[in-house]
């Protein structure tokens, strides 16, 4: 998508440089910074970091941590190694693991001589798969606010929460995705941004990706959402997810149970957009099974932006002697969403459904 | 309450100087200063700009607000006059309006040279009943959390949204003086501290007054409460309330709507502390009738904390162009509120049971 004018992605790999490109999201919307990963600790400090982030992006990363890690040596049992260090880098994402698995799978029979450059090859069509799940997620989903803006004949207000956008994935994203197409299509939108603490994507990220793709939309802290749905300030909620389990139970950034709560009780649609990749078709309940990272408290007691004088600051914004505790994600349950809009087709949050998609 | 082991109220009136007395509260956790209100424009100030907030606490600070114009003149249409604007500061507390109008019904038929005595006396009778009443909510609402804690007979973990702890009114406070109260009787409690963003009253004072006290709590954003809840990690919910309508609709910060939605849904008790001042008895449906204020976006795009080297420092925590929009109440239907602790006594959120309040 675009950045002041220009296209751009999350992630590529430079043949000429033999290096693999990622945005320095932490820095984000203050400063647009492109760097290389190197090796494979490169590609793990990235991850858990969040230099890079979002389900899908992480999955696209690890794969090419993965070539990264196979520069250094095509030794099975390296590789094993390196690939198990890259999934314990973020707990919740099943991304990770589905992309580590797929490369090993792929080439633990394989001439060691061959391995990396299958490696590269199979890296870089998870980046092309990804980037083709997302665009077809936002055609799907772009049929849905069709109908919408059919009955309303009027600008679609939408809320979304944390980052679902571009830089969650390689391109497009996913809940954002629609939007993007939506634009395309000349329905009139504006976007609800939930600033998305502790972290603030949506404030650092998703307003930074609609202003650059001149998408109408409003700032709000995560308080507000409830009361804009009362009061019929809210068409339709948007989130992506970063594991779904068989049952539709939607585990995603911390404070999206709330939403879809206060959307329920305003009988406002629900809809998570899931890249299959994302759907844990192991764990079929959500709530009981998918484990919540507790992140550094540190997230939650300071705050970056900027100073000024335009720099970079970061402040502490709790008492002295206070005790912190960061939880990342939360479980949606499936009776409060209304419909999970996938790559392959528009699904409802049940076992039932959400099985046809491995056919 | 205690500030570093010392008690201390957030308003009183110096005798020696004629000069009322207030905590900047803007400037905490990082900075407790005293300043003094000399007359109707800095009481106004002090009101509008935050430096007392509480519904009952800018009640008792537009009693005294009053008294500072009363010594400019005593003219009835002068007092009037200063009544309407101190009602102006702030449009969604009814204590404001409720304390102008009791003073201003009390002198109008006086000798004009006995108003100024007459409404110093008022305010701090107004002040002193304040605290009476907090005290009796503490007390009223230490038998619920006794209650639960006969039953759970290990330690309560309390949620509480924004700051309606004392700093909210003189002392005590409204939704923490059951939680002071239960201290007092040594019954074990934890207190899950909402940040309250965008203005950070749960951070900046609500944890400032439990370290104070001595009380365990642990601070997190305004996303987590839900998952606490589906985890079994809340025991209860506790808020205060900016303005309760007959039909117990509670109109409280932006955000509480939400918890009470969250505690609906997982069986958990969520009680609101309203001193009697609060309950505004001409309105019958909050939801319709409550008008929310929206205040200035300047407080989303910006946060105050502690820079590197212990200055208080702002920084813009948004992108260039973006539009931040800020409401900061919403209001929670009756159906989601269990009970309703007033200094009288513990009532059901219903036109019936609040009704007898006024006998």
């Amino acid at each position: 998508m675009k950045v002041n004018g220009k296209n751009l992605t999350t992630i590529w790999y430079e043949s000429g440089t033999d290096k693999v490109n990622i945005i320095d999201q932490r820095l984000l919307p203050h400063n647009l910074k492109i760097i290389s990963l190197n090796n494979l600790d490169d590609a793990i400090f990235a991850i858990k970091e969040m230099q890079v982030r979002g389900a899908p992006l992480i999955g696209v990363t690890a794969s090419f941590g993965m070539y990264l890690a196979s520069k250094k040596s095509s030794e099975i049992d390296f590789l094993i190694k390196s690939g198990e260090a890259l999934k314990k880098t973020r707990p919740t994402a099943v991304n990770l693991s589905w992309a580590v698995e797929k490369i090993i799978s792929n080439i633990k029979d394989l001439d060691p001589n061959k391995r990396k450059e299958t490696i590269l090859k199979l890296s870089q069509k998870i980046r092309q798969e990804d980037i083709d799940s997302c665009s077809k997620i936002g055609e799907n989903g772009l049929q849905l606010l069709k109908e919408i803006y059919q009955k309303k004949k009027s600008t679609i207000n939408i809320l979304t929460h944390c980052n679902a956008g571009w830089l969650a994935t390689v391109d497009w994203g996913t809940a954002l995705s629609p939007i993007f197409k939506a634009k395309l299509n000349n329905i009139p939108i504006h976007v609800w941004v939930d600033e998305t603490r502790p972290r603030n994507q949506g404030f650092n990220l998703t307003a930074w990706e609609l202003i650059n793709e001149d998408i109408p939309n409003s700032l709000i802290v995560d308080n507000v959402g409830g009361h804009l749905m009362q009061k019929g300030m809210v068409d339709v909620c948007i989130t992506g997810t970063d594991r779904t389990s068989l049952n539709g139970d939607v585990c995603n950034k911390i404070g999206t149970y709330l939403k879809a709560l206060a959307a329920h009780d305003n009988n406002i649609p629900f809809y998570v957009a899931a890249p299959i990749s994302s759907i844990d078709f192991n764990i079929i309940d959500g709530i009981k099974n998918i484990p919540i990272e507790e992140r550094s408290a540190e997230e939650v007691s300071s705050m970056y932006g900027l100073n000024s004088k335009g720099d970079i600051e970061k402040i502490k914004i709790i008492p002295d002697n206070a005790i912190c505790k960061n939880y990342a994600f939360d479980v949606t349950p499936a009776k409060y969403i209304t419909k999970i809009i996938t790559e392959k087709k528009i699904v409802n949050p049940n076992q039932l459904s959400i099985s046809e998609l491995l056919k």
